[in-house]
């Protein structure tokens, strides 16, 4: 009993290595697939790295490259999936920064790109990874098979768009402006949608990369799709207590723009207890898998651990 | 001899009949594609609809409409590919004409999305369809054959991303701020990337939807090329001479703004000359299709006498 916490401990450091280790991965890879900062045009090239490369926890890609090591997926072709992800979900972020939506200064400790260039570029480099996410995806080099091109860009597609992560995006907008509170049932609607949907699509394309059958394919969706509402619990549980130094961006926002989290509406304690049961489940769809999924199966602990 | 205007005029009556049908085909499966305006989330879906329905030539999905006529494509996969091109058309003008680019009130003769929405909603809008048109083109039901699929998602990728139309709006507004005027060259580039890429993968489309051989597929990308250029130079004789009622939209702002064009380097008469030089081009690159590239002819000829 004793070496439980310990061997607990050990787990979160593997973790935290391996998450390290492939986000320098990914990075390398964004390096190898943005345009270089070069051209009369280079600073929408520099943006557009600067909203991607060397910042984040990757989270996402991590997901992608962990889904793709269950099917023995080359780890070249995980990884421009993987990068594809960061770009769609950068491009997410730099539009959901602009002074017409949340209005953010800052972003991973560092000025916002509107901040750092101007709204017309932020646009325009939001616009750009987008696109350089579907180019990546369906490129030949991504995977021989285009079969696996044409599917990872329909579910990339169909996770981000107007009835994915921009309809959430509306949802949330229009949550702010509205008069009466959010139920629990239109919150959970809400998130599945604005963050949910893009970490389900993660865990799900390396089963999609290795031509998974609909079994193994379905229980990573599964696992995503707990391990992005736990991700979301946490995050706003993270809003309320971490500063933003830790953060690297502007924290307690949400209690006072009165954002709709399942936060606000079960109180602290309640979000947290429904998070570990997110996990647990979480956990449960890996329970066919063998032991490469420990770092899919750690990462469900931490998320509800982490401090930024 | 004295048949000739009179066939000419024909032609062109019958071109003008063709695209109002093709059009209406267009408007049709948008319609079919784009999500029903119902649901808390509603207006995003209504704001994409009044973006890319009911309005506009439709010219790019006419050109992959005729493309595809070369090569026997069935008619459903070219009005898919045709509605998706719209949508990533759509998009561009939504995010182009926000209160940080060019700052436009008026589009196709109505107002536009941010005017008539607002720009959160506006960016959403231009965000959402543009994933819509990645999701149309990767779909099982645009083409049996996923090779097919996955090049059309790469091609229009990289006609509309950072090497592309994006590339070229960065340019432009660039230029918009820049002390010297652009040289000849430069123009091109930019117009090139702003407009022509997209118009040249719309041509090629057809192309890659019959599985043509690299030859007729590069006569068809070069068709574009041209008529693209050509088209670009028409439309800013359209801004000079025009009123905003023919047009549609705010026009003589380019010479107010200082827009860098082709037509402000060379004048009105050395600009035209340029025009009708590319349509000729244009022309002899369907050299070695048969009569059922009559209406691409037509539309050559007409790009450059068009009053909107």
């Amino acid at each position: 009993m004793s070496g439980a916490p310990a061997m607990e401990a050990d787990a979160m450091e593997g973790l935290k290595a391996a998450m390290a280790e492939a986000a320098s991965e990914v990075d390398e890879m964004l390096d190898a697939l943005l345009p270089k900062e070069e051209g009369e045009e280079r600073s929408l090239f520099a943006a557009m790295r600067y909203a991607t490369m060397g910042g984040g926890k990757k989270l996402r890609a991590f997901l992608v490259l962990e889904g793709a090591r269950q099917f023995g997926v080359a780890r070249h072709s995980a990884l421009r999936a993987a990068a594809a992800v960061e770009m769609l979900h950068g491009y997410s972020l730099v539009h959901d920064d602009l002074p017409a939506m949340d209005n953010d200064d800052l972003r991973r400790g560092k000025p916002t790109v509107h901040r750092a260039w101007d709204e017309a570029t932020a646009i325009l480099v939001g616009d750009a990874l987008q696109t350089h996410a579907f180019a990546t995806l369906a490129a030949p080099e991504t995977h021989s098979d285009p079969a696996v091109r044409a599917e990872l860009c329909l579910q990339l597609a169909l996770a981000s768009g107007a009835r994915g992560m921009v309809g959430g995006q509306m949802l949330d907008m229009m949550a702010e402006k509205a008069t009466a509170p959010l139920d629990e049932a239109a919150i959970g609607r809400l998130q599945m949608l604005k963050t949910g949907k893009l970490i389900e699509f993660s865990a799900e394309a390396g089963a999609i990369l290795g031509r998974a059958a609909a079994g193994p394919r379905n229980c990573l969706t599964f696992y995503g799709r707990e391990i992005g509402a736990a991700f979301q619990i946490a995050d706003d549980l993270l809003d309320l207590t971490a500063t933003a130094e830790e953060a690297g961006k502007a924290t307690g926002k949400d209690a006072g723009a009165g954002k709709a989290t399942l936060l606000g509406l079960l109180g602290p304690e309640r979000a947290r207890i429904q998070a570990e049961r997110l996990v647990e489940q979480a956990k449960r769809h890996l329970d066919g898998f063998d032991e490469r999924a420990g770092l899919l199966r750690a990462l469900a602990d931490h998320v509800i651990r982490r401090r930024n």
